[in-house]
């Protein structure tokens, strides 16, 4: 079993670094083990930096990246509840099916997907919805590369009461995002984005009103796996020191120590810049090629183009997977056939990666 | 960040092979990658060589041992099914508990924590609770280190139209199991135990039963992240090809490859034996030493014995950690401070560890 070693500028996973690679290897300590436990409080301590919070119950949960919306949804909804989730790409989608799968009443939030919501629009949908417990909305919408401005929201999504939940997936490590500064109460990410760790955790954080909340709810969150109840004994210790849950993912937890060592050697704001650096050179190169991107608000971490009239979709991913060992997304859901995702994040932002990407794009294309 | 290299004789995880720690270091792939896609094809093949079955629907969840359990609860239990549950320990009680979150009215089977049940206790039971949709019994109670007898459960239980479900997680690859052959209908266990993976993925397997059960389903599954009427897309293929749905745990799938190709090689039966040798070679030592086992019939790879009366829990434990290296395990829920427990699982199970816990254990409790 000897994989090849791609280039991965696609959606997620993304390029890991060998020191990344590395650490997963380390010896399996036991999940009580004192050294253990102490990398997982500096896991939980990088992740607090990286996210911009405070929030004492920061720490990843033992699933990809879904599992952390299942884990923000499960905990914070019950049964009845009205929710509004923005919809406008496959993540918020989702995100309306997980609540509806907690009981909740889910009002969509629409828009065109590549478009991104405005502060009036979300005002209306609280007017007309005035018992909304909760708001979710997608800050980095990975299907269609669109990036959801997120200031101001927290102000008037609290003034009805409500909470502000986050899916930063495709955004954490690699954009501005400031948890306790946007008022952001309850937020997930995943590891193999921006943080170039291999998949396997997702990130999360909850602030003070979400904690209220989940002791102030009447009914048992419905996945024992994913209840924060439980969870927050291990993670956080509380009154009577650690109690066991489950079994944490050790290798997993050692690989995201060095991941997140890395983003902060690097430093949140230099990490962020080299993303939005590498995205206007990927973008420049794209452009003068003729490609068009199709968000009005493009993410810097993943640049959703439209395949030009007459390129052969599978085609082309086929001979930059073969002929250069790079991978990109296809389209997802609707705009599966229409679309190729071109990630830059992490380890993957490179100016190698993006004038490697567009010397291929160019020969495989013909658009010298 | 350098862990030591412990020897892991606790409840898991178990000591991990070089070989497989060097496989979790392997280059990234993408989840759809044509060469991640043979891999994770080989590793459900070889997962059903290990639970010895045929049924397509085999595969690991992305979490670790308990996600496995909800996946089968979520899956196969819909609001108002009545489940009995056999309850003689941690996980016992935590099924009925995962069960009762998806809406089972659960009628606990019971016994005495360390005993296992009888078929005539079950047949009891079936008979009290005509209505019951599912039976969940633990394997290998992995609290008390009792081995329960699986042969002619399945005949009574299917007798009465409910499925059989199972808790295999510190039994799989290290006791003999039959999913096919003793007609469990669906089962769930984890890489870090007799397997000798480090943890983060939870191997399933669902028969043909279970499936027909699922496709009858009236209601949604309450959990998108585990929802197998989805994941089946992903990891058999389907009619339409391979449908993503999470980004995989792609290096722990690499990790779980070689885990399992190093069971094969060894072979399912010999590594069985293995096992079985090294509990009597454990036991005949601890009993040398005064001490007693808990169950009545004892797992091999889990020993649960009483703390001998005069002995320190937590300094016995602290020692064999400080100066030996050597992890054994606390007594859980109600046995806490009044067990130990000394799994001998996977790669784990060696004459030289064996041996060197007896001496350890001698040496720190002056038992010579």
């Amino acid at each position: 079993m000897f994989p090849a070693e791609r280039i991965l500028l696609g959606p997620g996973p993304s390029p890991v670094p060998q020191r990344v690679l590395r650490a997963l290897g380390a010896p399996t300590l036991g999940h009580l083990d004192p050294q253990y436990l102490a990398i997982m409080d500096e896991v939980c301590e990088m992740l607090r930096q990286v996210f911009r919070t405070a929030n004492p119950l920061t720490f990843p949960v033992s699933g990809t990246g879904m599992a952390g919306m299942e884990c923000v949804a499960v905990n914070l909804v019950e049964p009845g509840d009205e929710v509004i989730v923005g919809v406008n790409g496959v993540f918020g989608t989702r995100m309306k099916d997980v609540m509806e799968r907690c009981g909740a009443v889910v009002h969509a939030l629409e828009t065109t997907w590549g478009d991104v919501f405005t502060l009036e629009q979300l005002r209306a949908a609280l007017d007309a919805h005035p018992n909304v417990k909760l708001v979710g909305i997608v800050h980095a919408e990975t299907s269609t590369g669109a990036h959801q401005p997120l200031e101001g929201f927290a102000e008037l999504i609290h003034s009805r009461g409500a909470l502000f939940a986050v899916d930063a997936v495709t955004s954490l490590g690699g954009h501005e995002l400031r948890v306790d500064d946007w008022g952001i109460d309850a937020i997930y990410s995943g590891t193999q984005k921006c943080l170039s760790c291999p998949p396997g955790l997702s990130p999360v954080s909850f602030g003070p009103r979400a904690l209220a909340r989940m002791d102030a709810r009447k009914t048992n969150v419905q996945s024992w796996y994913l209840d924060v109840s439980m969870l927050r004994k291990y993670y956080t210790g509380g009154g009577g020191g650690r109690v066991y849950h489950h079994t944490a993912p050790i290798n997993m937890t050692y690989a995201l120590h060095e991941a997140l060592t890395i983003v902060l050697e690097e430093g949140l704001d230099a990490r962020i810049a080299r993303h939005a650096a590498m995205h206007q050179r990927l973008r420049a190169g794209l452009e003068a090629m003729g490609l068009n991107y199709i968000p009005k608000r493009s993410l810097h971490s993943l640049n959703c183009i439209s395949i030009p009239a007459g390129a052969d979709d599978a085609g082309v991913r086929k001979r930059l997977l073969e002929e250069y060992g790079i991978e990109i997304g296809s389209g997802l859901g609707p705009m599966a056939g229409k679309a190729w995702r071109i990630g830059l994040m992490g380890h993957g932002a490179t100016v190698r990666n993006v004038d490697l990407v567009l010397a291929a794009l160019r020969t495989i294309l013909g658009r010298g």
